[in-house]
């Protein structure tokens, strides 16, 4: 199953012509996530051949224009496609009553519902969860409300050994064995032991997405051991200074995260349009992690399984 | 004195890759003028070279999103980029609404002043005037409230002869001779004809913009004559039914208007993204008035003094 993440965009407030704004995709299964949807994301999609209609949960982290005003867009051009299916919506307060006034004074009345989730920003929460994975939010520490999400695969069934299975199981008895249950008969007998006709499930993987955000250990707790953390970088270290009265993070901040959390892998992004040359932001991070990426556009990173 | 239009986008509301939502900059002299505004109009801007530091007015003609999207983001920008000088912005009922909820929830507090003024989409009515030209609304027939514009140069001196000038002028007798009078003495004979030692000046030029709007002849007597008509687009004849429907143009109507405006030059846009190739329409339009041209991206359109 694929358990994907393309970058759409990765630029700070101010775009450069080269970098968009923050915009991401993350497929789980067959389930199209998008986060984030700073301007001209309708335009990416198009771009990377990601098809719109697919989309089916959106999650904003805050009501920073580089993270949501290309959302609007995108609602109306799956509105004017005559999109049906239903769209679900995470994020702050504040963002359902732009859409809502946007739409009133376009005339538009949407032939889809938008679920729209208010998300409080302050705890880490379950917000999310169907058969595949769950979406935690996770607290940020920004100069409005925001909050970065944390994706988990659900936990997998056992693999069935088809050789060692006896003929006279069951259709439902298969399925207790995938979910790591012995069968037994009707005394309490054990008459297959799972750990003999069973090996491990795969593993359930995981994403955290962290943007924007000062440098804040609280949420190692949620983090810790992820196979991939998105965090943002917006400055080198020697504008630390900055980077704590703006609420941003430094590339040396989101190594030293990521190195703490033990999480596998890790992508900077939001670099400040200051930076042309990206590469002194990556060098900083991969000197204290260095499995660290730039999560420059059209980027696409797999977790296998 | 320049007097040109740039195209960064004219798309009609479904984007596609290579085509941007409608927005134009019409430079008057050292004036640069932003016309409607839609999503990644920064973007555009940046790639043509336009430095939006330097627009001074903006003018929205109505609130459909690919008409609008992208001022947020260019006015957040301009916010990040500290800019300090006013910007006038002219538009339907609700624009500041949208813009005010947005950067509330966005705590953003611009440093620099917006001069909103709502326009009336009903009636012609001039709404802008400097020392170099005015702007009179001009009323389209839409879904939603909308209206074109219309930019005139105002009228410029008369152009002096040198060698014919009596060396006694002092410089308030040759202002008054560049703008038409005759010198006379206190007895009020005249010493100086004005069509001796003058020749007419050079004509003022006009620009028409409309979109979005059905056809629609009763604005025929504002646009006479222009210089440069933009006029929508977005169907060819055999959807004039759709174009009824949805309050478009197609090609050919917007060449009749031309022709009975007896404007000088046509731009057509707002083309449907159903058409991958664009010289249908084109052919369309020339057919009925021959001096017509495709409002494609980057094209640069200069009216000659």
């Amino acid at each position: 199953m694929d358990f994907e993440l393309k970058i759409l965009g990765s630029s700070s407030a101010t775009p450069s012509f080269e970098r968009h704004h923050t915009a991401q995709i993350l497929t789980v299964g067959n389930q199209i996530n998008l986060i984030d949807c700073g301007e001209g994301t309708q335009m990416q999609l198009m771009r990377y051949k990601v098809k719109h209609q697919r989309i089916c949960n959106i999650f904003i982290s805050h009501l920073h224009g580089d993270h949501y005003f290309g959302l609007v867009g995108l609602l109306s051009t799956m509105h004017l496609q005559q999109r049906t299916a239903p769209i679900n919506l995470y994020g702050p307060k504040g963002l359902a009553d732009i859409l809502s006034l946007q739409f009133k004074y376009g005339g538009t009345q949407l032939p889809y519902p938008i679920n729209f989730v208010e998300v409080d920003t302050t705890v880490c929460r379950k917000i999310f969860e169907d058969k595949f994975m769950t979406v935690h939010s996770l607290p940020m520490q920004h100069r409005v409300p925001c909050c970065g999400y944390l994706f988990k695969e659900k936990e997998k069934p056992r693999h069935l050994l088809k050789g060692k299975l006896p003929e006279f199981l069951t259709p439902p008895q298969l399925v207790r064995l995938k979910w790591g249950e012995d069968i037994r008969n009707e005394q309490g007998d054990i008459l297959v032991r799972n750990e003999v006709v069973t090996t491990h499930p795969k593993r359930s993987r995981s994403y955290a997405y962290c943007s924007d955000t000062k440098y804040k250990e609280d949420i190692l707790p949620y983090i810790q051991g992820v196979d991939l953390l998105y965090h943002e970088a917006t400055f080198l270290s020697d504008m630390a200074h900055r980077a704590e009265h703006t609420f941003h993070s430094t590339a040396a901040q989101a190594a030293s995260l990521a190195q703490k959390a033990q999480v596998k892998r890790l992508l900077i992004g939001h670099f400040s349009a200051r930076y042309k040359e990206l590469s002194p932001l990556l060098e900083e991070a991969q000197a204290i992690f260095p499995n660290t990426n730039l999560a420059t556009e059209g980027k696409t990173v797999s977790v296998l399984e």
